[in-house]
């Protein structure tokens, strides 16, 4: 399969507003992406009416049949067992077997994760994988990383994820040197866990592959700090919902005090096109599109909630990562982390 | 001493903007609280004159020498055993040994708590201090703790963090039954570490002394859904920065967009009362004062770069504290949850 003509396998079924937006977004993509395939999985009554009414999306979409559908509610375990016939095991599949490049849903995230873990295991030299995505920030754009695939990790994973952030910040963002830093309560050396302070030391050392800065505190993921943010699944869980929310009662703060006065009535009305343009800028749409990094297969998650738009972006996110060669970045970059590990250098039967 | 008539000790030498802050933040707070008198630690070459600038303040303030300071870059260990002449220390064993109420510095937060807990000891009950402050909600205000005192917490520091959290939003909120939540990465029973789990179990138990509602998502702070939010103090901290940092980013992104025309210029002209009125409601001197919650006496932290208003809001807090009479609701929380603990109500010996 050639770079420019990605084929991408859907979840037709998976998400708030399926299958609708995922027809429409995989329109909207190929607009960007034109040489893209599609295989979409899910019910033929419902998709091929969606489908024939975007005439470029037909001779490009292999609509395939799934019987069943994996609900926001099946457990992980659950759905893993229950769900082979579901669009979502079947899209992942088609990406694990090389039918595709890349899978999307918008579908149930704990599903989505255990099922392409399953099928698409763990890349050598990756212990576990993460959940990755973008953030705006007031220099642009960062990625972040885990989100929430291990909500305990040790020195080895973090030194990995750092690596898995750096290729997919190269790959998406086209930062050819990412700068990398590791979420901490302080910036000095001898302050947080022992697991952030080991995986410091590792990243640090020579032949590391990734350019680190050293450690973080919250308000640098807004700032922008650093391209790569690191951290364990639970704080960075707690950190992305925490940013989610302070950015919508910021919002609502914002429009309140608008509607305090006539005069600010009316300078909301001057100002409707700096508002337009802010909303823009951090528009989550935009943002859409988080990916289980360290599998040997690319998975791509779209909010459930995701409009056409959104739906579309996630899809580019996995092209991108295709595009500009992710897997063997991360595969380089990780066999230089094992080079440059703590002891590598040293020769065999010599330790003390 | 009577709860209406508090004294204060100031720690008139810590801080970005001491000793001038210190002083007139005192003379602020007493306007709020006209009973207080305080005992200010420092270098009296530099006190006096200020407090001799205001009037009111004279006759209620006593200058107490301290002939060192701790400073900014003391390692808190070091402050500890260097610094028994500065006026932090001597603050603090000033209320230490029940000759104030209180103790307010903005200095060095580490050297603060370390001195606070060498000093003051924690509380029978309570095996870690943790640090509390509020922030602005979607419904108002709300308390969070542990804000970093602790960066491991097992599930009796966290069901003990729930008690001290719960005390404090009565004596400084004013709410009879605040609602208490576990910050975690899922609402479902099932998920977070396993810590935050058993102090579910614990807080739920018949006989709890905290209105318990559940597990929260990262978002669930600014929206207020409860009145406290529990956490360890790593992921505390970090959610409390990436609140901060999340608000100055979205600031910025406000003020560029009402700069990218001259009918946004115009807008921004006519909505000028909403914008002080916004500010007002988001004021980081509003939400100056995070408390070492826990010990025996109560050690209040100002932001380091505090004005005037924001040191005497700190103040506030504290008093707050004294005249709703935090200690005794925090002891009497304390002996409630222990005897709700697991096995508390089993017979003893009969354990299998």
């Amino acid at each position: 399969m050639s770079r420019d003509q990605a084929v991408v396998a859907l979840d037709g079924m998976g998400g708030d507003n399926a299958p609708g937006i995922v027809v429409d977004g995989a329109a909207l993509a190929r607009e960007r992406f034109p040489g893209t395939r599609f295989l979409l999985f899910g019910d033929p009554a419902r998709l091929k009416p969606l489908v024939d009414r975007r005439k470029d999306l037909i001779p490009v979409t292999e609509i395939v049949v799934a019987e069943d559908q994996v609900t926001p509610d099946d457990k992980p375990s659950l759905a893993l067992r229950r769900r082979r016939q579901s669009s979502m095991w079947l899209a992942i599949e088609a990406a694990a077997q090389g039918r595709a490049d890349l899978v999307v849903s918008a579908g149930n995230t704990g599903a989505l994760l255990a099922m392409s873990m399953f099928q698409m295991r763990t890349l050598a030299g990756a212990h576990r994988p993460a959940l990755a995505s973008f953030m705006p920030t007031a220099r642009g754009e960062s990625v972040m990383l885990d989100l929430g695939a291990n909500l305990e990790c040790d020195a080895e994973n973090l030194a990995e994820f750092a690596v898995m952030g750096s290729a997919f910040a190269q790959a998406t963002l086209g930062i050819d040197r990412p700068t990398v830093g590791l979420l901490n309560v302080g910036s000095e050396e001898a302050k947080g866990h022992e697991s952030i302070r080991e995986a410091a030391a590792w990243l640090k050392r020579d032949g590391s592959p990734v350019v680190f800065h050293g450690f973080l505190e919250g308000d640098d993921i807004g700032a922008g700090t650093v391209d790569v943010v690191v951290t364990d699944g639970f704080t960075g869980n707690v950190a992305l919902k925490t940013i989610e929310g302070t950015a919508k009662v910021y919002t609502n703060f914002v429009r309140d005090a608008f509607r305090t006065s006539t005069f600010a009535k009316i300078g909301y009305l001057f100002a409707s096109g700096a508002w337009s343009k802010l909303r823009q800028r951090v528009d989550p749409r935009r943002y859409n599109g988080a990916v289980f990094l360290g599998l040997n297969g690319l998975s791509v998650k779209s909010h459930g909630g995701a409009d056409a738009l959104g739906f579309a972006y996630a899809i580019g996110v996995g092209i991108d990562m295709v595009r500009h060669s992710f897997q063997d970045r991360l595969t380089d970059g990780l066999n230089r982390l094992r080079a440059a590990a703590p002891g590598a250098d040293e020769p065999a039967g010599e330790t003390p």
